[in-house]
């Protein structure tokens, strides 16, 4: 079978892990052209993979470009045009995370998808690729701890990117959309439903800037499910220790929790500070591997006709969340949440 | 220093324990004089532990018996009449949590405590005196985790104690007036703050009993803070692993969690199931020398003169927000906790 | 029933903890006289636990104490000759480990201990007192891990104290005799076996003042059990962590470990080292429970005129295994353990 | 540059592992040619991963393949043979551990790699690329535990490959050849020394047969290092949890244990048995991404023309000390280590 041809819009950090995953890691892939508005990036991908088809302008590559899908890891605002566009010139869309950034254009991009059934949108919320969550995820579908009612998700950014966290709050919409989303995707999945009701609250302890630009620097939200479940958000941007996600499956007969110590590796050190596990230090880390899947899982499904499990309906339901949970922590008030 | 003569009214599972504690492990008290209802009960302390003044009356023991000061382990109910009582005879007191029943006897009990300033007034919130939470205390005074600002309070009672909560659920005041209220104690500990609003929701999934009498089997409430910081409890009783009381204070600059993994000792079994911690079981091998250690301590109080870090007022505290919780629960509404 | 009255000799940092134990903790003992050689010493339990019988002279103690036991915590080298005084002079004894400092004394003890069978004679090997050990041992016993066939035995002393190590080694009798004395309790104890044949090694990477006295900063030593088994033991005096004891029982089915995690409590911190579990720092702190265990022990052993599980042959089988494993890294050959 | 092509010799587990990572991992290699005695491993890679040169002979592979280098993923008691004929033919060779079943084998493959120092040779402990032993061997390096003088190897197979085990072992060559190898390499390498005394000892608790074979179900074995290190090796085939690999490097100033806990992933169940981690069941799962990066440095060696770390004399010195630890288990004695 040939390798799916793939382009990439957006080289940036996360940009290039993909571009790496599919130039050396996918072989049922090939990258074969790449978009960014920075020319030093396009060079960064000539040079170091090879890629030879190279654009500034997204419509161009996808009008022009030897190409049978695109990855879209441009910024979270262009999301829903850049997909809107591949799935219209007829292309299989990988999309990252989020979907879009309002409500409205969620909701188009649920039509635009609905318009191609027979191309492939798949949407990179990675964590469920990770091994660990897999196995969790298989585990409560085999009743190993009985039918899961609460899921507790932890989610902080390690307080050495503080300033990178400062710079993009004016913007980046708040904590609760751009970092807990993630959080809201697992409580979903494990539970199998969908919150009706948030309460949220957030602190700016150590970074009071937080709060003068609306945002948090940590939030708390409590979520009642439609079938009575119940889950909780703790999100983050300062945990001394490394990147922090943390998530905890409750059930009837027992419960589950990943990565309680989000350790780096297997060595743990006895030193003069006692016990010690050092921990990963970044998304790029933690996530390595399930950044792989889920791109190799795109491509398999592409290959394979197959459908995946996340849903466009998915990206609009956790953006809706996302929303509803900012407003209750603005709004000091329990939100109904609106689907 | 002559020995503080104690009292105990009250000789279940938990009065058992502090009558033992008293006689084998105080050695500056001596429990002189025993009260129960139940006869088996006072025949017990007669053959156990020597006790001779022994009373099926509260009041007549508290009139007639060689006592300084009572420790008052009786039903909830009894507590604000028990503690009124021995404070107007010129008793020490020492009494199990929770203060009262409802805010009003609460109220009551300060005044009478507020008109006997001599005597030491002591309330058995014994969590406080648990080694690790002590521990956890220093490190957070010496500012080991910077300014705390989130605390997350899990309690969850073994499973196999399940039928018996089932029980004494439709007299027991609820979860949250019943079991959280340790956890609520930590959190105002911990953050030295009052919560100024709460939200809480219940689910009742594996023994939906639990909701039909207006209770939940699960409870989880989040909680605002009068100088904005956050306090989260997941409260449960169907832990198949065990006892399992978790604490996490986070600050600033670090966070302590007291008890993930909540061990019954410090054997780990490598065998078919992998690598397992086994758990404790109760309360009373959790706390066991928490248990001996606030005696001590109130011992200690009376006979220095020193006054208890924990007050009636705590108490009172304490019951309010529990009931704010519950009300939350009950109504499904945002609440403003009164004091 | 009466309490017992003992007798303390040796008042240095264990005979305190053990006078103490007797007085506060002990309520069927009675702490009635002490002897020490350094006057402070006396004041000290005069004053703090209010000792009115003290001597400097451990023989005249025996004589004219009003006392039924004696708790013999003196340098090694007495405890042959006053274990032999106590006994014959009637009286119950408590010795600290280890039974003697040469072969010869040990054998001679067992002789006055068998001429004395009515009297207890109780070895203070405590770690077999201690929780997790006596759990692990139960463990063991109902076949949780199939046949015991090695144990991994390891004891580390906190870097922190290597001053007085040095200072201590030229008279200590070497790291095997001085520490793993304990490890090789607890390798017969679990194997319920004697060991035929050692070999031995020794470093001093970090104090090589430990070789110059003939000693080792760390041994290694490996063991054959007669019925087929194996040991190993890793002893030192650099643990930068704390005070590291940990043993690992092996069967057939399973294993057991205590204490890999030598945590000092249930406090586990997330801060800039990543995550970390702080450690116990000295054998009170960690057998701080194992000591008042053992003491208990003894005491009811005496007043229900009970056998203790050790035996002093184990405290001359101890010894020789000692000495066999000091000899086999002194000629750096294997040795052929005599009994 | 041209990618590295590459043929595979032996197409068990372990040779199909290989061989999917050259065609699908290693982007700057192609598998070109495979053989194997079973023409039914021809028929996967064939099938599978779209190999068109198939040999059922080795020496024909060599001789007429379009290659440059071989994997020797063949019988342990070819390898030498294997490689001889390779670099002979002057292909770089990748080798799987052990080197050689003798001694004199091994001389003359170290002969024969000098006679062609321009081709590459590199040998298989893939353990030395897992990404917690490098992290490991990294902070040695920079000195986070000082002086390292102590390596403490612990391999042992899971339970549930016993038949295999016992149907192997008459061949195997004995337990510390057959797996302690691993173990051997690792002391060497941390310690950065070679031992020149080893005392052995070995017991078959659970299967009676591997003695009857001469062989040792579980192994024991202590070495003394020639600048003054010790090392200590665990080696056995009945570990109930799992596949169990864990080093502990102990230095003057602290020390890394790799893997004290073997755990399958980051996920941690609270189930009846306790708090349970999982853990892995295989070598191929343990050191997956080992053997892709091992297989991935040895391209990268040949492409570049550097060096491999590991020298065809490291594969040698393992050999003889496995050999002189074998012979001290069968001859219960001390053994010098020549090499």
């Amino acid at each position: 079978m040939e390798p799916l041809k793939i382009g990439i819009a957006g080289l940036g950090r996360l940009g290039k892990i993909h571009a790496e995953n599919l130039v050396k890691r996918i072989p049922n892939a090939t990258l074969t052209a790449a978009c960014s508005i920075l020319q030093h990036e396009l060079d960064f991908v000539s040079k170091h993979l090879g890629i030879k088809q190279l654009y500034t302008d997204y419509d161009e590559m996808i009008r022009s470009a030897d190409m049978d899908a695109v990855a879209i890891i441009t910024t979270s605002g262009m999301h829903c045009a850049h997909l809107t566009t591949a799935l219209e010139a007829g292309k299989h869309v990988f999309c990252e995370k989020p979907l879009g950034v309002t409500i409205e254009e969620c909701k188009h991009a649920e039509k635009v998808v609905e318009a191609h059934p027979n191309q492939v949108f798949f949407l990179g919320f990675m964590r469920r690729f990770d091994a660990s969550y897999q196995y969790a995820m298989e585990k409560v579908k085999s009743g190993a701890i009985g039918q899961p009612y609460l899921v507790k998700a932890v989610g902080i950014d390690p307080l050495k990117y503080i300033e990178g966290a400062l710079k993009f709050a004016p913007t980046s919409g708040g904590i609760y959309i751009d970092m807990a989303i993630h959080d809201i995707d697992l409580m979903r999945w494990f539970l199998n439903d969908d919150p009706d009701t948030v309460y949220a609250l957030g602190s700016s302890y150590g970074y009071p800037e937080f709060a003068s630009f609306g945002d948090a620097e940590t939030g708390c939200a409590l979520y009642h499910f439609k079938n009575g479940g119940m889950g909780t958000i703790h999100t983050g941007r300062t945990a001394a220790h490394g990147y922090h996600i943390e998530t905890e499956i409750v059930g009837t007969k027992g419960s589950i929790r990943i990565s309680p110590v989000p350790q780096k590796n297997l060595a743990v050190f006895y030193n003069e500070h006692g016990v010690v596990t050092e921990c990963v230090g970044s998304f790029p880390e933690r996530f390595e591997a399930a950044y792989l899947k889920e791109m190799q899982v795109f491509v398999d499904c592409v290959l394979q006709a197959t459908k995946p499990e996340i849903s466009v309906y998915d990206g609009t339901r956790c953006t809706q969340i996302a929303f509803a949970t900012t407003q209750s922590y603005k709004e000091g008030k329990l939100v109904n949440i609106q689907y």
